[in-house]
């Protein structure tokens, strides 16, 4: 659950699903062994005991793990591809690269550059894009590039190309923090990266736009936010964390707009966190975390 | 926020609510001092600072209550009546009638039964009534009479005829701890007191039947419940207290019903205490809730 | 972290720790594989990844297990005595015997017997014990045998000595669900089992008795409740579980009691449930638990 | 609950405490309606209701209060003096100065200095003080000015000799946001505001230094921290604020230190914006704190 920049040289992560069957916890450990890694870490699931599908997480550390990674990768497809499984392994001592797109509301986006800056979030930020400026200074003054991307009209396409070719080939997920502009189906298409959002409602209440005015219209004693992955589905993308805080009678929908910005900021930066240390399997409509 | 069972002798609870205007605080403060009370809590709210309503709820002690309730009333009458304000007197120290409607499932109606053992509710507790009979031993170990009422079939107006008889004239509130049946609206037309419910989910997430079905589909990370007053529209109305707790991937749907289970008991008694202690006041489709 | 209570036929859970080096995850896999089982839970953890203590929990499906639970000790003697680890092999499928000792409060020892009656404790109860008569007839009445044990005066070695005869070779684990009296280092020395208690406090704060007096008079703003196990040193035994709630400035040290019972009665549970589970490692003055 | 910073023009707050009495919630309200005033916000607290001290906040709108202020105040001292009781009127539209004393750590200076950009604190900052300078260009991209004050060796007294002339006059109260300096008694009598600090625990567990080994060692589940006001015996003030957040076994010292961080800002920004709203009030070594 904790953080552990410090010595994730020569760790890996690797990831392995497919259909579940028995001994596979052993021949995956025993790959791991066999290549000189040494477990460190290890979740696993299966949605159904009975033929269901089966996800695992390792974590191991590999001394020499980048010259050995050819090899390992060879054994993998050598032991999984006949069990039909999937699998992925990453060099944990690489920060993924993650773009931050933003729009006036500074809350999000500064909790994730300060958490960056503090040494928590396992990534690199390349370039912050947003629609509006009022965030530039702020952005530079962590010594991260802002890119301003002006969005007006209702024809998106220009704004999404040029936001295409920012992105083309420099990161490896993109986090909306709480920018205001829908994403087409388009963009998702070619933008070939996981994209994050941060919803501001415990989905799937209050889908939509104006989540506080219709809380504070229905009178809830709670309020919320989401993290999930973009899909063509707005507000339907599988869910990665979410969150609640208590409210009352007295407070306007403005005050619940004040108080929410607490809880998104900490429920999409546990997301990001999570999903840059690859503790995040999408699976349908779902996600398995290992937190 | 806590229970002062203790001592409630010679206790009134006043609530006033009307059209805001200035002085209002301090005339029914001067009020209740003129009658010889000490204010021991009050707590106000007004909903739009420029025109909005007035809503106030006001504790204090008077000696020989009972004696003086009459006089009091009528100075109510005069001094609030002119101001178009509402009011409501009740007395402490006569703990509030609640019936409770129960199906197979014992955990929210044993929570309610042991909360008002050990002096937590105060409220008596005339009858319990069930659609099944498998909880009837139980309740009745608390020394709480115990009715079944069968409701098979489409047709359930005999069902709701029977109960309305045993209610009649003999509750001041009904709860539904987990009544598997839909209420009609002709029962509510007729019950003539308030009736409490428990929702298993976090409304509006998950209106309907199956909820944790439903968010076990959906995937969220939290699961959650919610009582409110019943209205004749099922599962819209006003929202008197909800709570949540944390699930994960791992959970079947029966887990998160048995995880609910806990978030529903403590959710419902909240509601019935506070409810209980004229803590809440409906406006339209919300409460104020002065816990 | 949910309850499985189902289908835990011919499962069996595998605790196994020592030394920490390379392969271990893997040769234990392999072990269970090789034994016919397939694993279904895996949790591990490693108190140093330098030369640390390494603790595993695993949890695998092989059917026959009863039979075959010679030959896979067997295995584990041969496998795991030469790498200097220890391991215990428990069959889920049955229940470890629970007794409770109990005194006059009631809502840790009736939370313990319903959630036994609802199938989400995996434990018998061979009997429930107390130094009063009041929860007598509650206790009788989920089928569970009652000892009265009085203990008055200073001595106590009498009374003790009549609760051990009741436990001798009848109980796996013992629960103070609030039980007030302190229990001597003899009695520890010969009950031959665990010993897990409530306090009534977030530990190390309030240390000893009145904690809820000492924590009104400290004006804190939350009060909590510890779950631990029971060791010579009073209230600095291996803490299992913790919790707290949120009180007020308007709270008696009476409302704290009343508010704290409930987050008792909760800590108390999920403390038991890991226990019962073999969730709960123990070492030196820590736990390890895998919930 | 919330944060109103709009529209606080006119708006004053009046701090009553002294012995119970009955009538005296109703001289109060009296008093404000016949100074032109509108209440609309009104708490009050008896700690016993025989003869025990009473506490009340109101907030009224009076249009004009500044120039009315003096007459108010007249009337106040008219009508409370005789009855043995203490006030403080506030004008709410006059933010209070606050000052930042900081270390190293960033993580609660930084949340102050956001939140109150942000407009969710009714304060002006006229100084951040710090015996370090790695904040300096943080606190003066935010536009407040940056003062180092070095403080090296056994002899604070000269360090807090130039803090005490930087204060002096200029601020209504002091924060300490993880100052690691240990303030004198010296200080404390000069420095004539109010101090409030954030320890990193859950008090009184864990007093002193170095909360984290301490809790990583007693191998709680939670960890916490307390704001409290400073008074002469270290870490013994009377409490404003505390939460906790759960932790396990996986974590370190290290980790536990860093979740910590997320308690801490959040108790310390909830105690500043408490005080500074006049939502506390010191009583002994209590807090009553309406929030």
């Amino acid at each position: 659950m904790s953080v552990h920049l410090a010595s994730v040289r020569d760790r890996a992560c690797l990831i392995v699903h497919g259909p579940d069957r028995p001994g596979i916890v052993a021949a995956v450990s025993a790959l791991i062994t066999r290549n000189g890694g040494n477990i460190v870490a290890l979740d696993q699931y299966t949605d159904d005991p009975e033929g269901g599908r089966f996800f695992q997480r390792v974590e191991f550390h590999r001394p020499g793990l980048a010259a050995a990674s050819e090899e390992i990768e060879a054994d993998l497809a050598k032991t999984l591809t006949p069990l039909g499984m999937e699998w992925q392994l990453t060099d944990q001592s690489i920060p993924k690269r993650m773009a931050i797109l933003a729009s006036t509301s500074d809350h999000c986006l500064l909790e994730l550059l300060w958490r960056h800056r503090r040494g928590e979030l396992p990534v690199t930020i390349p370039m912050v894009i947003s629609n509006h400026t009022n965030v530039a200074e702020d952005v530079r003054s962590f010594g991260i590039p802002f890119f301003h991307v002006p969005s007006q009209g209702p024809d998106k396409s220009e704004a999404e190309a040029r936001i295409l070719e920012l992105l083309g080939g420099n990161v490896d997920f993109v986090v909306l923090a709480r920018y205001m502009q829908i994403i087409s189906e388009d963009f998702l298409d070619q933008v070939g990266v996981p994209v994050i959002n941060i919803h501001h409602s415990f989905l799937p209440a209050f889908i939509g736009a104006a989540p506080y005015r219709k809380a504070k219209e229905r009178g809830v004693k709670l309020i919320g936010a989401t993290s999930h992955y973009v899909t063509k589905d707005l507000d339907e993308g599988p869910i990665i964390e979410q969150d609640v805080a208590r409210v009352d009678h007295a407070m306007t929908a403005h005050d619940l707009q004040a108080r929410g910005a607490y809880v998104e900021r900490a429920v999409l930066s546990r997301a990001v966190q999570w999903h840059a240390q690859d503790r995040v399997i999408r699976h349908g409509n779902h996600t398995i975390v290992f937190p």
